[in-house]
């Protein structure tokens, strides 16, 4: 019982504690010269376990019925959901059953706007980009976006004689 | 709804999920001279936050009914449990509920052996303290124990000709 044990599904008010705690709502920009604007935007949700607890993102990733479970970085794996229909349905399950904490709650609804206006194609205009460039900026805790920095987008800024 | 939202009583499998990520099960040992061998054992139940979401911490201690809300370092808050009684009700409680992590749960289960022992007064006697101290080295993130570090330990160990 309890720990360790994979056959078992997870409890929607488990699964929604867990990730109020170890969940991630992240927003990549990707430089990719193929891409019109040449920068694309990678969403993508995600949980991180020490190896020795790949077995719970399993069951993450039974509960949910998508996403992978692959290696994030050293020791540590991660359950990991891209891509837009995943990313509805994922966000479909939290506006269901809602975080308990504020922080998490906030960067919830700030992934939410950028996965609408993705659904809008707003991400493929330069307006729309920045406005997601800055939304990610603020939802990522270690806000360090290539895509700000880059002097095509501060050329770009200063010409609009507006900041992000 | 959902966060900040501090009238509602939080759900069992929720707090099962989110301390499997966010609690910690923690023994110190400090060195406390009125105490007959010198150092005082110190077991305690917490869960860290950014004091952004310490309404989610006074929610916790309403649905355990015991323990306290304070800060932590800095910016962080916790809430936390410490004395017999309080951390045997914590025990009963993830008895009943167990963690799935397999890392909470070794944790919450090398806890359980240290109260147990307190409860029959072996951290009284120099055998026990060691013990104890063991499973504390084992348990805690940052196993920095002075008392397993004091000359003290040390002539006492070596002359007991046994290793912790």
């Amino acid at each position: 019982m309890g720990a360790g044990n994979q056959q078992e599904r997870l409890d929607t008010n488990w699964v929604v504690g867990f990730v109020d705690g170890e969940g991630c709502f992240h927003v990549a920009i990707n430089k990719l010269p193929k891409m019109s604007l040449g920068w694309q935007v990678l969403p993508e949700f995600r949980v991180v376990q020490h190896q020795r607890d790949e077995g719970t993102l399993h069951q993450i990733r039974e509960f949910f019925g998508l996403g992978v479970v692959t290696r994030n970085h050293g020791d540590r794996m991660e359950f990991r959901a891209r891509g837009m229909e995943n990313l509805n349905k994922i966000i479909e399950f939290f506006k269901k059953h809602p975080f308990k904490t504020s922080a998490k709650q906030r960067s919830f609804e700030q992934f939410c706007q950028v996965i609408k206006m993705m659904d809008n194609k707003e991400h493929l205009t330069r307006e729309g980009l920045d406005k997601i460039a800055s939304i990610a900026a603020e939802m990522n805790r270690k806000p360090r976006l290539k895509y700000l920095e880059s002097s095509e987008t501060i050329r770009q800024t200063s010409h609009e004689g507006s900041g992000l």
